[in-house]
């Protein structure tokens, strides 16, 4: 079985309560708040930016040799997803400085360092902790992307598309290169954990006053 | 003013908030619940070990000149400390095993990345966002040191005492050598938040599934 398969199948009911989370049901019937997702989009784009920076350091625990993929497809080929990202943040008027003038929910500061501490260790637990992100919302955008709102439909679309399917399978690749190993666990699960935590506060709307 | 008095004057409420919360009145006053202080102490213990590791790396960048003290008081001059939390830890039957099995708090998890992530940044940004655990435990040692709870009072005599104090003092000098600057007040701000947000979670004795 290949890592990647053998990690996600030692997790199934975990996985289960990300992809399938009650704020990924709402997306997909269009009965999601746009506040709640409004306060989403707000926490998402905080992430990837420290999410960003923890691929650049991980990568370079790896070696251009190994990174060179995964650095060309997920950080310098994100263009349409920048491009998706930019539409919706305009639709829901969200402007760069609110985005930084906002501070990180807590689960959003602990997974945003959960996954630069792994980055730090070694390329194989930073891609352990990254895979849920990632993949997950390979699976997400094929299931909501029928959506009958707009917004939640275009958000979707990105993420079932070709162009994001590639960034996933050159992780994957990367990933099932590497015999797997109990260390993976850890990192693997606690981000699925995480994700279900970032779902759960933006239902909740947690407060958001850990600046960063 | 000292760099250390100029970080807690502008944090003077949220200070106030982390040295007087009610779970440390509770302490002061013996009316806390021994529940809750076995949650807290076995939290507690798995931050000391995150800390430290955490200390050891953030020297690494400072050199051996700066960081020298306070490796050798607070890393190696840990005798008494141990000495109280493990008469704390057979009283309160916790053993080794239990705190290595039982998961990180969501805050716990986010305070010790947090730290680690100032570790692997600079010295300076490092010493503030430790500053406040070091220097507040001094305040709240004194502050309920008189606890009718013997088992309270000999955990705060610990951290009233010259021995732990004189540590404190090496950080504090360490810190007011460097001057102060902006850049400072984020990582000293929100770790005084986890203070806060690490007693909230002890009284609530929220859920421990973050591995780690």
């Amino acid at each position: 079985m290949k890592t990647s398969e053998r990690l996600k199948a030692l997790l199934e009911d975990k996985w289960k309560q990300y992809v399938r989370h009650n704020f990924v049901e709402m997306l997909r019937q269009g009965t999601l708040d746009k506040d709640s997702f409004r306060f989403y989009i707000i926490q998402d784009s905080k992430y990837v930016e420290m999410m960003i920076d923890s691929v650049i350091r991980a990568s370079s625990l790896a070696g251009f040799k190994d990174s060179e993929k995964i650095l060309r497809s997920v950080i310098f080929g994100r263009d349409s997803g920048m491009e998706v990202h930019k539409k919706i943040h305009s639709e829901l008027n969200i402007t760069e400085e609110e985005i930084k003038r906002t501070g990180y929910t807590l689960v959003n500061y602990a997974y945003t360092r959960h996954l630069y501490y792994y980055s730090t260790k070694s390329w194989k637990l930073f891609l352990s902790a990254w895979l849920p992100c990632m993949w997950g919302y390979s699976e997400i955008g094929e299931y909501t992307m029928n959506s009958p709102d707009h917004l939640y439909s275009s958000w979707a679309t990105f993420y079932a598309s070709e162009d994001y399917k590639s960034r996933v399978e050159v992780i994957l690749e990367a990933i099932d290169s590497i015999p797997f190993s109990e260390d993976m666990v850890q990192p693997f699960s606690n981000s699925i954990s995480f994700e279900i935590m970032f779902w759960d506060s933006a239902l909740r709307k947690d407060r958001t006053d850990i600046m960063g």
